[in-house]
């Protein structure tokens, strides 16, 4: 294997597939990224048990030549070593020679590494998928949807499934829920799949985390493609495959109140610095509970107190409040990641009473529902 | 005790302090911030064992009114919240004022915090200084001092005064040296003192770097006073005191070589960037080895190997060896602090020989200079 590639491409190729590899692994060759060289282009691939990442080098893109490829191979390189290496070398270009099958000589300028590798033949296979149960969305609406749920995932592991994101296809729609069971972020968006198709996965929210931070910014399209073990995101030149979780996820449909006793609309920048204020003299104690106290249609009272500290309140104007005047507790942490998500100016909230959980909308869109439930307080 | 004061000087003031405080204490009043207000201005303190901080504002400054004094008086909050409650406070003025001898209200717009406090009365004296022993630096070259010495103290508790970085009055210069016994940074600065008066102390690393994250970026003349057991460093609105460290520092100078076998003169940016790629091989062995190969008059061979990983080398041009050829092994790290600190574009390096130490000299700056020990390699 001889070639010489552009160092900025290199880079990139690396980082990305290196968040596949673990420096915990068992398995030695797991430590390394696999390079495959081709008349095509050089793939790269990285791997735990839960994610493998592929990056593609076309030889040639947009009539730019990225690659000047001399003969064809491969290598498995340490990920760690390779990864600083590429980073620091002096020139725009580099060249990667395999001077025996185990042996490669990196040249950039007059630096020159030569690093033990491993034979590619023994790096393990990754799933064969066929093509079933395709579909596909814009880049950037992908990481959107996985940003406004994937933190509401579970952090423990004593209900698995909790720890990864519902992922369900239905009447033309992809719905996307995560809940701790304290809390629940439901995202639904159309997707190009006939209405009668149905079926559901559930993706560990740590591998939905590392995909978005792949993912481009853009509008291209990002191909899914859902197996019984796997899924595989393909956008341009990556291939994402996660194993997806077994079990089955608890039905949260019937958690989503459908009648409400009171209704608030109000500024959702206002609201998040009060609750982020009130919660600076809250968090030593009872998960960070903040109080909300409406005050007629135009005032709400946001407290919170921790007496060997001090107390702190403010009061806020909101835009109306339809219905009954209420008091509710809920945790200030819970409430600020969902405003997060919820990401609109206008939000509403939506109670039917202090103990029952209640909803956290934009008034702008209502393809994002925010759950919480509420904190019993003296 | 009652004012309004400008939000972000409050701030400021308070995260300066901050840094003195620890909350690893056992000593419950010194968790906080003390604040003592009369009709000049409000002082604000944070203490531990061996650093302590007062900053003051003034009711004026430059003709801006930085805070309207209602009532003098004072109190001791826990630092922490009220760092992170005045960071957080929705307006640009804040109202603070006590409500009996331990309770204090903070209000900014409708946000309104009631925290408890500490009698004043309680809180330790800081040292009383008087003026003997003064001399003053700008604060920018103060800075630089620090940034040039302090990274070379030893971080281990074995030979505590080694922890220090030594400050000397002698002939005219103020002399700062820092060692770990594997390399030695010093750097000489002329100072405003009579040629006669000599006299030196040792002062933690870890005062110092706090201390220069403080100082201001500017020409401001920091006045420092040296004491038996403290010194004070005195800028505009800050007061900064911290311990001596006690005992004797080993005398350095003849560590220094006086007569050298090998002068090499090269590009500084060049040399650490082949020593930062050569380390990359290096780093899991034998404290971060690299090789130096002198290659007649205008080469040199930098080198790194590491069997279980591989090998790395890289030639670069010099621009001139006087004396013998040379090969030399030392550590990465410490070559790599040595040339930032001496930051100089020409690089001048003087041997005396492979198992010798050997120093670094800016050919622009001979104030500064930096020396390493050399490793035994096969």
């Amino acid at each position: 294997m001889q070639f010489i590639i552009q160092r900025n491409r290199l880079i990139s190729s690396v980082q990305h597939v290196m968040r596949a590899v673990s420096s915990r692994t068992t398995i030695p060759i797991l430590t390394g990224i696999k390079i495959v060289a081709d008349h095509d282009g050089i793939t790269f691939t990285g791997s735990d048990s839960d994610v493998s990442i592929e990056s593609f080098i076309p030889v040639e893109e947009d009539g730019d030549q990225l690659i000047e490829m001399k003969s064809p191979g491969g290598i498995v390189l340490n990920a760690r070593f390779f990864g600083d290496i590429v980073k620091k070398l002096p020139m725009d270009t580099v060249e990667i020679t395999t001077e025996d099958g185990r042996h490669v000589l990196i040249k950039s300028g007059k630096a020159e590494f030569h690093l033990n590798g491993f034979d590619p033949a023994e790096y393990p296979h990754l799933p064969q998928i066929s093509n079933e149960d395709t579909f596909s969305i814009p880049s950037d609406l992908l990481k959107t949807m996985i940003r406004q749920t994937v933190f509401a995932v579970s952090t423990s592991e004593i209900r698995p499934i909790l720890t990864g994101v519902k992922w369900e296809i239905k009447n033309g729609q992809l719905i996307c829920v995560a809940t701790d069971s304290h809390r629940l972020a439901r995202k639904t968006s159309p997707v190009d799949v006939p209405q009668e198709v149905h079926y559901q996965t559930v993706i560990p929210g740590k591998s939905l985390l590392e995909l978005s931070k792949i993912l481009d910014d853009n509008d291209q399209q990002v191909s899914i493609v859902m197996t019984e073990n796997q899924i595989l995101f393909k956008s341009k030149n990556i291939h994402f495959y996660t194993r997806r979780l077994e079990g089955n996820y608890p039905d949260t449909s019937r958690l989503i109140p459908t009648d409400y006793k009171t209704n608030i609309t109000l500024d959702g920048k206002l609201f998040n610095d009060a609750i982020d204020r009130a919660s600076l003299l809250a968090r030593e104690e009872r998960n960070n509970v903040v109080k909300l106290i409406s005050m007629g249609d135009h005032l709400l009272e946001i407290s919170s107190n921790t007496p060997e500290i001090g107390h702190v309140s403010e009061e806020i104007p909101i835009e109306s409040l339809e219905g009954e005047e209420l008091t509710i507790s809920f945790s200030a942490k819970y409430m600020m990641e969902a405003l997060r998500a919820v990401d609109g100016t206008n939000i509403m909230i939506s109670f039917t009473g202090a103990m029952r959980p209640f909803i956290i909308r934009s008034a702008e869109d209502p393809s994002i529902l925010q759950l919480i439930l509420p904190v019993r307080t003296a």
